[in-house]
Formats: C-alpha cells, sequence, structure tokens
C-alpha cells in the first residue's frame, strides 16, 4: 500500500496474478474509458496492464485521473505487453482502423464505439459519415446485449458494446416487441446525464449552459437510432418496428431514463398491469443486472452500479403501455456493460467486478 | 429609498397611485404567490397593497423573503384594505371556498389553484377528492389562456390560470388539434424543475433526493391530464383527443420542456417542415409571449420571462410530428400569465409588467 | 413587436431616442457581454446601438442567443455608428489597446476587463504577463466602485470596472479597513458560480467536472488579490493591508459569497454585534444597492440583481470578525456594475435599469 | 441471485458466515445508517442481521432504498438476534440513552451522533441543549478518528465516530497543530453536499432553495466546533488552539472540503512548500485512506470513498499557511470512518470493505 493511494489489495492480486488475464485500453481518457479502468482495476480476475492515450501519453494515469492514482499505470501511447482482451474507447471509424490488426493477432476485443453496432456497412456512411473500414467484421461482431445475445458474445471475437440510450431502450421495449404485443411503432423520450456526451468540451455541455436547463436535440435524427431499430426490428416477429427518439440532455452527471411508448396490438395485453408484470418478471427472470420493480424507477437509483432497473404500466385513460427504464449511462450504458461482456466472453462469473451497489443519495 | 431595500422607485408610483389598481395576494408564501409579489411589485399599473398568508402571518414579507424586503408589506392573516383583483394562491378546495365570497363582494378572480379549470364538477371527486363546493362558477369561470380564450378573459370576473404541465402541452399541440392535422391520440412527455411541486418540503423535492436525478412520476395518473384533454378536446373538431401525459422531475428550479408527440392524419402535413412551420406562425402570429424558433429551443432560454418557445418538427425516419415547448413554469406556466390574464381583464396593455427579458446563463 | 421577439416596448423608446445615449458593447459574446446587453436593451436612458464580436460577426444576436432576438441586433466586426459609451468587453491587454483610439475619440469607456484596475503599470507583467500599452492612462482611468469613489466616477472617461471576486470582498472589508478596526492581516474565502469563469471553454468548467464538485484554485495567488489589495490598502489609515485571497467554484452558474476573516484591533469593536451593525449601517447608508442584513444573506437572494447583500458578525468562540458579502457576479459583479458606472457618469439616475428583484426561488 | 436483486454473491458469503461477525444498525434510515447498510452489505467480514428505524419498521429495506432490495432484509423497530457490534445512527441525547444497555450486554458500539465525542459532560448543555445521560462513558469512549486514536480504537467498546466538518479539519490542521509549527489561532472556511444535513426535511434542504446557491450558516457557533477545538488542542504543545469555524452549504449531494488557514510562529516553516509537504508526508506517511496531494485535490476526486485528500500550501503573498482538506462527507465524514474504526476494533484489515476507488466524473 502507498501512502498516496487507495490501498489496493496488491499482495492479494499478485498471487493470483498468473490466473488472470491481461487487459488494455485504448484511449483510457474519455469518461467511458476512465470507467472502464475503475471497474477493471477493481475485477478480481482482470490484471489492467496496458492503458493509452494520445495528448496524455507519458502522464501517469493518476496525474489525469486522480482518483486512478493507486494503479500506478502510465498512459502510453500504444498498448504495451501482452494482452488478452482490449477495451477500444476510440473514436468512430479511428476504432475500427484500430482493431482489425488486434483481431488479426487473437486479441479479443470490445469495441466502445458504434462501428460494429449496425449490421450494415450502408448506413455507416448515412449515420456516421464514414465508409466502412471492415465491413466484413461487421458479421462477425456481436451486439453485445447479453440479455438478448447472450449465447452469441460467449463465442465471439468481438463485440460491439451498445450505445447507452439504445440499452436503456432496447431493454425496456424488448418483451413487448418479441412477443408482438404491441403496434410496430413505438416513441422513446430519453434524458440523459451531460456525461454521455463525452469529455470534449462543447458549449451544450459548459456548465453555466448546462445546469438549470433541459435542452432536447437530435430532432433531425440522432446517431443511436438506426442501432434501436436494428435490434427492435431483429426480434419483432413482422420485422417492421419504426421508432421516434428524442433524446434530451438533463443537468445531473450520470443517469439516462427513457421513457418508452407504445400501443397495445388489439386483443392483446387484456391481462392489465400484472399480465404485464408476469411477461416482463419472465422475460428476465434470470438476469443478473435487468430488474423489473415494484415502483417507478428514477435514475438515482442506479448510480454507480450496473443495473436497468425497468417499470412497465398502461396508461390510465388511454390503455398506452408506458415502460420506463433507467440506467447508468458510463456503467450499464458502457463500460459496466463492456465488463459484462468481456465476463461473458472469458466464462468469469458474469456479475464480477460489477457487484457494486448504487451510491445514494 | 431606504438603505435595506432595493431601490422601489416609490416616488415616483406614488404620484401615480390613484391611476393604479389595488391587488392582494393570498397566500403569499409559496412560489406562486412569492412570484407574484415580484411580478406585481414591478408593474407600472398596479399598487400591490395586502398579501395574506397562515403561518407567516404577522411578519415581514422581507423577513420571509429577503429578496421582497423592498416592498415593506406586512403578511397579514386576511386581506386588508380595498382591493380591485385578488391573486388566490390557495390550496385545492380552499380555494374555491375562499374565492365565492370576494367573487361576491364584486372584486375580481385571478384562480391559481385547479378549482375553476375543469368543466364539470364531476371530475372533481375524481381526480382532486373534493366535492366542489361551488359548482355553480364552473360555467363562470373561463381557463386563463390568453392564446385561446383572450375575448372571454377579457369579460370575466374568474379567470381560472392554467397548469404548468398543460399551458405547455397545449400551446404545443393545439395548432396541430385545431387544424385537424393530427390523429386524436397524442403523448405529452414533461420535464419539470421541482419548483412546480412547491415550497412544501417533500422528500422527492429534498435536495439529496432530487439533484443528479430524473424521477417520472404520476404514471397512474396526473392531475393536469384532464386538464389537458378537456382544452384539446374542446379545440378537436371531433372533440375526441386522447393524451398520454408523463411528467418527469429533472434537478433543476425552474423551466419546463414538454415534447408532444402526435401523427399527422392521411393527406395531412404532406408539405413538411415548412407547411408545419407556417401553420405555426400563422396561428401564434399576433402573441406576446408564444414564439415559434428556429432552433430547437432549452429552457434556459425563458429564465424568469413569460415565454413559451415552440419548435415542431417532423421526426425523419417516422414522419411523426414532434413539438418542443419550452416554458418557465413559475412566470408562464403560473404567476406571469396570472398577471397576463389581470392585464386583459383590465385593458391594460397585455405585457405590462412582463417584459423582462429572459435571465442568462 | 414581432411575434418572435419579447415585447419590446418598441413605440414608447422610439418617442424617447432622441433624448437616449448610443451605447456600444465591443465583444458582447462572453457572458459579461451578454449580460450588459440585456441589461442595457432595457434602460430606459439608453439607445444600444452596437454590439461587435469576432467569430459570430456577421450573425443575428438572436441567433447567438434567443433570449436576445427581441433586439434585432446584428454582431458586426466593428463598432458601427455614433456611440457616446463603449463598454469593452474584451480580453486582457486586447481591451487596453482597443480603448485607446475610442478614448482619443472622446467616447467615454467602461472597461470590464482587468487592464485599468491596477495603478501601477508594473504589476502587468507580473500578474497579466504582459507589458502595459498605455500606462499613462492608468491615472486617468477610476476604480468603479461607486461606493468608493463616485465622486471619480462622475467626472472621468475611462471607469476601470471592477472584478467580481474584488467588489464582494472590498465591499465586505471597506468599513472595517477604513475605520482602521481589524489588524491589517485579512482572509478572503470566496465560493463563486462557474460563470465567473466565462463562456471560453475549459475543463474545469465542463458540467460533468463541475457539478457535484467544490473546486479550490488560484493558491499560488490569483489575478484578482492585487486588485483587493490595492484598494484595501488605500482605505486603510496606515496603508499596510495584507489579503491571503482563496477562490472555490461551486456547482452554480451565477453567484458570488465572500466570507472575509479579520481580526479587531485591541480596544477596538468592544460593542459587539449591535456597535459592528451600526459601523456598516451607517457606512452604506445612502448606498442604493449596498444592504446591510439582520440575517445572514445567501447568493440566492441577489440572482440577477445588482445587489451587494453584507452580514458583518463576531464570532462567538473567538472575538473574530466574520463579514459575510453576496453578490450576482455577472450584475453587481460586472454588467450591472458597469452601468450603474454609466449611469454616474451621466447623470441618470443611478439605479436606472437596475430595479430588477432578484429571481426566487 | 434474485432476479430483482443486485447480484449478492450470497453463496460465498454463506460459506464464510460463521466466520463473520454479526452486526445491526439502529436507524438505518437516514443517510448515515443507510450508507452504513451499503458498505457494511458488501463488507467480506460482516453479516449484516439487523437493521432498526422507527416510522419505517415492519417495511422491507429495499422497498424504502431500492438501491438496497438485494439484502432482503426487514427494517424492525428493535434489534434483532444476537450481534458482535451496531452502529447507533440515532439522534444526539436518544443516542447515549440506547446505547448504555447495548455496552452493558458486551455488544460493542460505534455512535454516529455526538453524544460521546465531547470529553466533558457540561458541553452537552450548552451545545446540545440536553443534559448528558451517561456522562461516566465519556472517558471510556474513544474519539474514533484512526489516524490519531489508532491504538485506543484497538482496545474500546464505545467508539464516538467524528462529525464530518471536524474530519476533514482536524485532519488537515494536525501535523501543524501537534509539530507547534503555527499560531494557536486557527480558521476553517468548510463547503459541505446538503447530505451532510441528513435526510430530514428542511427548509434550506429544498432542491429549489438549495440548488444554485451557496449558504453560510453557523455564525454563531456550530456544535461541531466543540470537537474541533477539543481534537486540536488536545495535539498541541500548548493547549490553547483557538477555531474560527464557518461552515456553507453548496448545491451538491455528498462531499466537503474544509480551507483552513493558519499563521506559520516566528522562525516556524521557512523551508516553505518542501518542507510543508515533508511534514505531512510523514505524518500520514502509513496511513491508508489519508493522502498528501500533489495538486489541489477537488471534492469531487472523494466520491463513494473513505479517502481524505490534503493539500497544504503557503500562501505567496503574505505567507499565510493553507491546507486544503477533501472528503466524501457520508464516508470518511460518517460510514466510511465507522466501519475503519470497526476493522481497527476487531483486527480486520483496516481497508476491508472499504476499497471502493472514487466514481468518477
Amino acid at each position: 500500500m502507498d501512502r498516496r493511494g487507495v490501498p489496493s489489495g496488491a499482495p492479494e492480486r499478485m498471487d493470483n496474478a498468473m490466473n488472470k488475464i491481461r487487459v488494455g485500453i485504448i484511449n483510457v481518457t474519455g469518461y467511458a474509458g476512465v470507467e472502464l479502468a475503475r471497474i477493471l482495476w477493481q475485477h478480481p480476475d482482470v490484471e489492467l496492464v496496458s492503458v493509452t492515450g494520445r495528448s496524455a501519453a507519458g502522464k501517469k494515469l493518476g496525474e489525469v485521473f486522480p482518483h486512478l492514482a493507486c494503479t500506478g499505470l502510465t498512459i502510453t501511447a500504444e498498448l504495451e505487453g501482452r494482452v488478452d482482451i482490449v477495451f477500444s474507447a476510440m473514436a468512430h471509424k479511428a476504432s475500427a482502423e484500430g482493431i482489425v490488426p488486434l483481431l488479426n493477432k487473437g486479441i479479443r476485443v470490445v469495441d466502445m464505439s458504434a462501428d460494429f453496432r449496425l449490421r450494415e456497412a450502408a448506413w455507416y456512411p448515412q449515420w456516421y459519415d464514414f465508409d466502412h473500414p471492415a465491413p466484413e467484421l461487421l458479421k462477425k461482431a456481436v451486439y453485445g446485449l447479453p440479455e438478448l445475445h447472450r449465447d452469441r458474445i460467449k463465442k465471439t471475437e468481438l463485440v460491439a458494446n451498445p450505445g447507452c440510450y439504445p440499452t436503456s431502450a432496447i431493454l425496456g421495449l424488448a418483451p413487448l416487441v418479441k412477443l408482438g404485443l404491441v403496434e410496430p411503432d413505438v416513441i422513446v423520450d430519453s434524458k440523459s446525464g451531460t456525461s454521455g456526451a463525452g469529455r470534449t468540451l462543447t458549449l451544450p455541455t459548459h456548465f453555466a449552459e448546462a445546469s438549470d436547463n433541459v435542452r432536447p436535440y437530435g430532432l433531425g435524427g440522432h446517431r443511436h437510432l438506426p442501432e434501436m431499430s436494428q435490434e427492435l426490428e431483429a426480434l419483432d416477429p413482422q420485422k417492421t418496428v419504426s421508432v421516434t427518439f428524442v433524446p434530451h440532455v438533463v443537468p445531473m452527471t450520470r443517469g439516462i431514463v427513457s421513457t418508452c411508448y407504445a400501443k397495445a396490438k388489439a386483443s392483446k395485453l387484456t391481462g392489465g398491469k400484472e399480465e404485464l408484470d408476469k411477461i416482463y418478471y419472465d422475460f428476465y427472470r434470470d438476469e443478473p443486472f435487468t430488474r423489473v420493480m415494484q415502483q417507478c424507477p428514477e435514475t438515482k437509483h442506479t448510480l454507480g452500479s450496473n443495473l436497468c432497473l425497468l417499470y412497465p404500466v398502461i396508461h390510465q385513460k388511454t390503455g398506452r403501455v408506458v415502460v420506463v427504464s433507467c440506467i447508468d449511462n458510463l456503467v450499464k450504458g458502457a463500460a459496466g456493460q463492456a465488463v459484462q461482456n468481456m465476463n461473458i466472453m472469458f466464462g468469469f462469473p458474469e456479475t464480477a467486478g460489477l457487484e457494486a451497489l448504487p451510491i445514494y443519495p
């Protein structure tokens, strides 16, 4: 233990080090990257051996992020040493380019970017303004939402870690869509903390602009929309789901609530709230992190945890189905889900490193 | 000018006092009441002569609310002196009971409570848990949304000042509904600052609970729902509008954004965004406070002002109509709109006392 | 009145336009500049005729700042038309350079930068890293704190508008220092909202970094320190005041509270709180904006107003004098005080355009 | 694992249950109590067996605090089953009364209240308005600041867990005072999140009042003052330290920064910052949670962790020593420190259950 560091439990870790996998993070300096470092450092089956960053290369990780001083790691320009798996937190396009050589070396990858989330290469120019540099990998990559694709995640070398908004929306709507209970025309109204926009400085995330403010955006079409549509359509028996998605930024650091609206098909869900609850409980029965709640959740109930809290109801006056879905956007919406995917890929307990209870208040 | 007070411009006011109307506020100690005091004190055609409150009776207004120290007013248990108009910020039911004797004396009233907003007495037991004490007044009262009912407001003795959520939602949807452009099944997803819940202490508005949090609520049916339905149905050519309304509390003090979703009727709105804009501009052409925006507004753009900022769009992928509507819930959503109603009732310039530009940032 | 603008009361203004002075703002796009625009637009004796900005030149003011859409102004690269007074919100050094030609044309100037606040040219290289381009003007410039220098402000062509921290600290300590009541070794511990750091993007003012955080800074010496020292020393009979100043950024948009600590000289202030209050009341007796409070003020009590709220006490256990001083950093700490200075320079009522009560809550 | 619960790792725990101590929490429903439950639930050497609460008795813990649903615990009116140690989170006076019978049964106690923090029974009527019900225990109780009293904590049955402000201030000033380096007249200016005021509803902690606000308070003498004085005086070679303490509430949920001001004695600390750093590093060399920083810390660097981050400097212009001290008020300032004390009392690794890295951002 170092006097300047959080007690690291280093001795115990050393004993197990030979059984641990070796992990690297590319571009540790964004919020997803630094959250990965926090979680992986505390993971019992992992040794975090290398973290990279461009502008901060050469600095100690603890110099840039004082809460990680105990790791003793130095940020390097390139990955160093042998690694079994890499988390890529690079920007779109750069990530796809950077991942190919890793896969060629037999290193498994969890990609935090959108570069392998969409199945059709043609969607990348349309939504992300670039031609996909490795379209052949799109078929191999697995969309890393364990609740839907656990079996495929077990066997893949490349996980496309889902976006934060899609995670909340898809988990919220999956039971309804998969069972063909609602009209294929849903609305997702999401409210997110500002950390979802990352650590890059922008005027809308300047404190004086974002505080005391709610800002709807992406009304012309947000990049997370095709991801939601793709996954929900794949679930739908008729493959026809249409999604209207409007995100909003609210003055908090972490958290997303997606309020999802759907219309029951004729003669469906006649059993009301009771039937709805049973459907959700059954659908997520064995899930370690996705919980159906008996009272309406709030984003605060997820802070720092990998939970997704769901609350389905039938609106009293209109009969419309409303599903509230809450996550911590940096955990279940990013780094936590990435670690959950890694756990599945390597056969670790799925909850390893992710047991932390939410921080409250 | 008093050394302890904001310069009051008192001398000038005295000169005009004979031309001014005399105003009272019942229950000045809530957020709507105190905001009324702030606005009315600065209103050129008004003399604020009496403010009441129960627990604070006997105290100086400036003792409870230091920013109003300059008024020199004392909170009393009952209205004192002659008044031409009273703003009632009493709780539901108490307000209806307290207003009747005022009307009988010929005093005009703007009621901040919901007691005269609903047209049907039968709805009060259902939504507000009380039998209406003055059902005969429900027909006389005018729902105080100037954009829809200006002519009737001019002639009434009793204005039912609209709720904050309904103000934002109705102004957002009125053009679509009145012109019969959308299916009569709309969704209103609202995000509000905590001041809408008032100054009464509750756990959900305790700072440590409300900060870093978004809290959906009212999923079982919020009291502002019948108000929205009533007004939108009245506008609709077929009188059949159904409203799904879900409010959320976000960690800011003031502001509401309502994101409204509707589906264009077949063969309607084929002109796209351009047609939509024209419809909104025309509908609100002469309105002093309701503005159609060319870029998406944020709640911060309304802080402290009586503005309602609207932004209608057609969602790229789904063709659904989305309308963003922003207000300051304590101004256009409460006290400011009440003063606007008073201005109309007394023939003052409609913007008198309400000219303040929004505070930014 | 334009349907897209806040009602401007334009007709009445036009009638008086010939009696109004013509005002320009250089660099309107920072928080001080845009707050000047808001206040000056509503000022009865002023016509805001020209606003400049570099990167935004050519845009409508309302395009960049929607709350100012009603002004109809366009941001230009250079001042346009005749102006009687200019508010310079340029950066340090650039402001001094830009102001000289204005003064040479006989245009009066209120400078929002620090370029004319310090009396000694030698301090600029030391604290601001540049050689002063117009040292001869330092003697002509008047430090624009009306409570201390009103008579000189009346006669000057060039006002150096005080910094936000110094305004709060100097007003808090002036009575004690001027009357020689305390040891000449004071501590100023200030807490500021983030808007004081301006609209320029920085990591510490990124929302996710600044929220849920208190950040002490400037421990190596903040640029507002020499300004405080200079003004307090000038007041001190012995000219020997030493100031320890530590600023902190707290997660709010506007507001500063400076908590000032001083030690009574032997045999001074033996009359306790009562004597202390009397000293402060007498010192600020005729001030329109600086108020001595009977209960401890909070920054919220000043929001949007030009008030400075003071609360002097004697600490129960130690006898140390503590003075709490609250302002809105963008009003009394910047734009409001600048307008107050203009009012004094032109013989307008000192409170003209500054009568707005604080916004609460 | 329950589908509604966070994965609990229950199987592994059961295996070890026989080696674990059994723990109870009295009054789990305040913020200190619920934070104790969160930490203790995840503690490897502890079985949390009983939690009490008055108004919530009979409810599931997860019903009141959804983030603790996984514990499966029910809140009871009285402690149930055998316990080895109890954490009392009762209010002042009630705690002292409730603890006596526990001690008589041989149960060890960590008291979160102030009831055993002060050494002199006479101070309780003066500062807490009650006559101490068990003055004989004041000598037995140990003030639970491990950095100062670790050896005594090891042997005691009763730990008085320190207040949040005193924890930050005493750790900040202890090296200076103990080594006799500064004049015995120090100033502590503290800024705290609102959770320090607890879960009880009050107007100043109502969101709309606390947001966008800094509120100085306790200027007439805060209850944490005698605690600071007692501990600093005990350290001081001359036993004469006088403390001026002014707390402020800032709009964040968790975190305290205490900015401490002291004056070096003549001929002391002539070695400047370098000497100062060495003194602090040496003083806290072996401490697992108290870290001396190389750059100024912020409260955000401690969120959710048991760290105390210190930064001593010498003010450039005045030579005054300034020490910044940051903690999470609910962890090192309450529940975390209480668990640290328990670890010491039972011979567990001092960091057991407290290894979590801070949450950022």
